[in-house]
């Protein structure tokens, strides 16, 4: 069956993005730290056309997440941060379904992916991505936003945190203006020293 | 060499208090939650005069931390809120030296226990914990309070925090006020479903 899954770095101090972020900074001051521990690995850098890099448990962490995910759900932040960066043959070689005020025509790009725009709200997205991965898994690319609006609609199964020992001290909460009400239950966790990812199964009341 | 080190639970949105925490109520809404991985374990249960208890990965972490500290530091809120439940034999078996504005006389319990309140500042209460360690380690008990004073003066070297896998969604951030400055090294991680254990060296600018 489909599971809906997102995957993000946090800050030790819960930040997925440092102070002043903005359209321009991406991720605010300090917050590429959150990434240093993907940007290495031979699994990422193949995925970006790049050769090298590192083969590790982490690695193997971040092939199982692409491995089983047949669609993508993104907020438009995220898109518009990254379409640049990204280029005519983005990493994700499948369908990508962006969550927006402001739809637009679908982007065909190279390599198999495509940026379907969804005006008509975040379920609605999730609908479509649902029916793009057909019997695979959604993955949801972020940001944190798109993330605690799953979370607090009980539509998403798992969360798989990579917490990273930085303290960022400010900037964007992953978890900000959620309460008690959303439960997780561990169902595994894999460190190393530059990153811990915590596996975490949303717990339906 | 005396290592001065602290040990806390945390939420996984970086809380070690719930909403409304209070001297009435002790960890706030929600947050004995945070305690729940210790108090089933063989080791804290035979050091509060219980008996049973579980032997397990998480038992073997909280005995490290006992056997290599020979005096705790803690903050006068902690005491205050604790004083009571302990009751005439604490679990430290130590000397314990407490900061607070208001000193009072020493005080004595069964099993070792002594309480030192030391009212000249943080710097004194850790200057007299080292002294009476001796060549074992300081522990600092807490609260988040005492644990940031020292982060910010450059004063503690290892910080092991167990991340609990709930949200708190309020009450009291461990690393409130600290940023970018503080920084970590990751020298471990241990996991259990309950709780990962996070052993992070504070690295000397």
């Amino acid at each position: 069956m489909t599971q809906v899954k997102a995957d993000i770095s946090m800050s030790l101090d819960g930040c997925v993005a440092g102070p002043d972020d903005n359209p321009g900074q991406g991720l605010g001051v300090g917050g590429e730290q959150l990434h240093e521990w993907v940007v290495g690995l031979a699994s990422w850098r193949e995925r970006h056309g790049m050769e090298g890099g590192e083969k590790s448990a982490d690695g193997a962490v971040l092939e199982e997440a692409f491995a089983t995910t047949g669609a993508i759900l993104m907020g438009r932040r995220m898109f518009d941060l990254a379409e640049r960066p990204w280029g005519d043959d983005p990493p994700f070689r499948m369908p990508v379904f962006v969550v927006t005020h402001h739809p637009r025509e679908t982007i065909v790009k190279d390599g198999g992916t495509s940026f379907t725009f969804v005006g008509d709200g975040i379920e609605r997205a999730l609908e479509l991505a649902r029916e793009a991965a057909g019997s695979a898994d959604v993955s949801v690319a972020g940001g944190a936003d798109v993330i605690r609006q799953l979370l607090s609609a009980g539509l998403l199964d798992e969360l798989q945190v990579h917490v990273v020992p930085i303290l960022l001290g400010g900037g964007v909460r992953l978890f900000e203006g959620l309460g008690q009400d959303v439960r997780f239950e561990q169902t595994r966790a894999i460190a190393s020293p530059g990153v811990t990812h915590l596996k975490l199964r949303v717990v339906r009341p």
